[in-house]
């Protein structure tokens, strides 16, 4: 059966994230600070207005593009919170997520051969969505010295005559890294440069801690060639009603709604009643939920220090990036061993890509008492591997003693 | 911008229905007979499960695959209702309606150069979402002789040796046919000898009148090369909640598995949580709901023998399929001039493929009321196009005479 299917489909690998989640779910007691969801239930004035379209019988599709309503409240939401002003009528389409938006905007833009460019570690799904649509992936390693942002010189340095779109994601996941203005002014010379297009994924964009987020599609020049991504999930807390949406210039847009159109008709009808409430009335809601985010951030790095995990401050998203190496284990093996002896669920690095090796993805997104308990378990099973490994050191050096002692005989 | 973007896209054209409706929704006092959706609206039952989902916070991620207890209860139903029994745990997937079912099980399928047959006139979606899968489209032309059956005998002229996968939908948009076993027993023996897949999309199963349905995966032989579609929308009148779901067989299952994670992550939640009492408890809603269309489905036709447009009587979903060929105009010349003059829109058949030219797709999804104004002035626009085509023949043949007699001076 499977030699008759999509080649390029199997070879895709699952989720490294799901993979290890299917392991940690089926051992009772873990605590997870592994999933990439906020830990609220949505605010109760947005469910309600979705109880309100439900019991009024706004049970139909929508058009393609969204309500004409919601369309025009993003729009205005946008403007208020990062200046730029889109076209609810052609210049906007809403989604499935911001997943289905990452999808459908690299089916639009890729002929096979392009090639694509990303920045690693970074989610999940952008590879995967690279090659089914035939582009060629290309990933731009980030460094913890950077603090995982993208410089000019990096960006520069993979470029051929072949580059055709950048996929940025800042606030990123996993890593909690921010772009700040001008490190994006820098970036967007070279894009305008080469004339890049730019998918800017920019879902985390309310979960800054300590500046304003600021979007590439904001400087000078850029708009035009931006496709800027943003949803409700992580900002509103709304993961499971599926609702996000895309800003991109007309033309593109109108290619990127026929793919809508076809494979997916239109987002769901309640979730956009509710993404109403959420657009009019919701920065309150963000507000907190950010503040809430910032504590537990501070704290969790607090922690990392404390226990001597080196991780970089990460001023966006819910993540928080540490680097494991001193264990000499891949992070897949240090994730699972801590799963095996202290039952705390993370995500390995490497599941983010290549660069993710060496780091586990730790998210905030739970409550204190949640991350208190876990990092005791954490504390405990780092202690017991430094003292193992220190015994080792002691074993080595013993042999070593030893062997030389034999050798001296 | 746009030499910049994706070839495939670019040469999609967008629905026909789509297309013709921004036009009729500018007019006001239009009657529609043309939007493919039930007009109830979901039942009260089913919409309470949604709210009380959303009261308990239920907002967030669910399983890539839907909620195990959905896609128990789904399972449940399919045996109890077409005696096909699936294992929930790796043989079905939740999706964002029949849609994205369809994309991506053509994605999981396809390679470059993979010819798929897919009937016609049938729904818009097949053929774009096969071209952007890199398929070469088959088209098979039904004929209304045959009650838009497929044969054995059609299928076996189009098969060559890269001949891979057979896209059936029956009951069928939008020709209301259907196929009754000894139709598909006809056919399976073809596929089995050609060691076809297919993917039947089966959307409208509960709309079938004065016979049962019947699925293609339940003949001998035909489970594991079926990739069976269905969904909510069509059925229990929950268009608006995005909801379907595909079988399939487990080695399938999970490459699709894989791709709906990459692309959509999971169906809305609040949704999942509404059609769980939909398979519990919605069997009399969809039952009540068959009867009313059934009431439409026989007024419309005896309103379209009386008016002499030929049709043949459908026997599922909610569509009349009519032939308008006697007037000398292409479909969408039709069906712009009635909504010119007579404000109905009425869908033109080539939106289905070329083989629906000559053509109109009506839908009976509306209230008796509505059908009787719109068929009261399709009466009077028949009435005057069939006065108007007497008067050209009338002058025809005055013409003729005249033009003898010149000759014959």
């Amino acid at each position: 059966m499977k030699e008759l299917l999509s080649q390029k489909v199997l070879q895709l690998k699952p989720s490294g994230i799901r993979k290890f989640f299917d392991v940690a779910n089926e051992i009772p007691g873990v605590i997870s600070l592994g999933v990439g969801e906020p830990d609220f239930a949505t605010p109760y004035h947005i469910r309600e207005a979705g109880i309100r379209a439900m019991q009024s019988g706004k049970t139909f599709y929508t058009a393609n593009s969204g309500l004409c309503n919601l369309r025009e409240e993003i729009c205005n939401y946008t403007e208020r919170r990062i200046g730029l002003t889109y076209n609810p009528n052609n210049e906007i389409l809403v989604t499935v997520g911001g997943s289905e938006a990452i999808d459908i905007a690299l089916r639009t833009m890729i002929n096979p051969g392009d090639e694509i460019l990303y920045i690693e570690p970074s989610f999940v799904s952008y590879l995967p969505c690279i090659v089914m649509a035939d582009g060629i992936p290309v990933p731009i390693e980030l460094k913890a010295e950077n603090q995982f942002r993208l410089t000019g010189k990096q960006l520069e340095d993979v470029i051929t005559q072949h580059s055709k779109v950048l996929i940025l994601s800042y606030p990123n996941n996993p890593t909690g890294a921010i772009m700040e203005k001008s490190d994006l002014m820098e970036l967007a010379e070279v894009i305008k440069k080469h004339n890049l297009l730019v998918i800017s994924d920019e879902i985390y964009s309310e979960l800054t801690y300590g500046r304003e987020h600021v979007s590439i599609a904001s400087l000078p020049g850029m708009k035009d060639r931006t496709i800027l991504i943003n949803g409700f999930s992580k900002n509103f807390a709304m993961t499971g009603w599926r609702l996000g949406y895309v800003f991109a210039h007309k033309e593109i847009m109108e290619q990127m709604t026929k793919v809508h159109q076809y494979v997916i008709m239109c987002a769901p009808t309640v979730s956009q009643y509710a993404a109403i409430e959420a657009m009019k009335n919701g920065e309150q809601d963000a507000a907190y939920m950010r503040e809430s985010y910032n504590q537990r951030r501070r704290y969790l790095y607090h922690e990392l220090n404390r226990l001597g995990l080196p991780c970089f401050e990460p001023e966006g998203a819910f993540y928080m990036f540490p680097d494991i190496r001193e264990f000499g284990m891949s992070s897949e093996e240090f994730a699972m061993d801590l799963l095996d002896q202290e039952k705390v669920a993370v995500v390995p690095g490497n599941a983010f890509g290549e660069s993710g090796e060496g780091f586990i993805r730790i998210s905030y997104a739970y409550s204190i008492d949640e991350l208190k308990e876990a990092f005791m378990r954490i504390e405990r099973y780092l202690r017991k591997k430094r003292e193992a490994g220190n015994d080792i050191k002691r074993n080595r050096l013993l042999a070593y003693t030893t062997k030389t002692n034999i050798t001296k005989i």
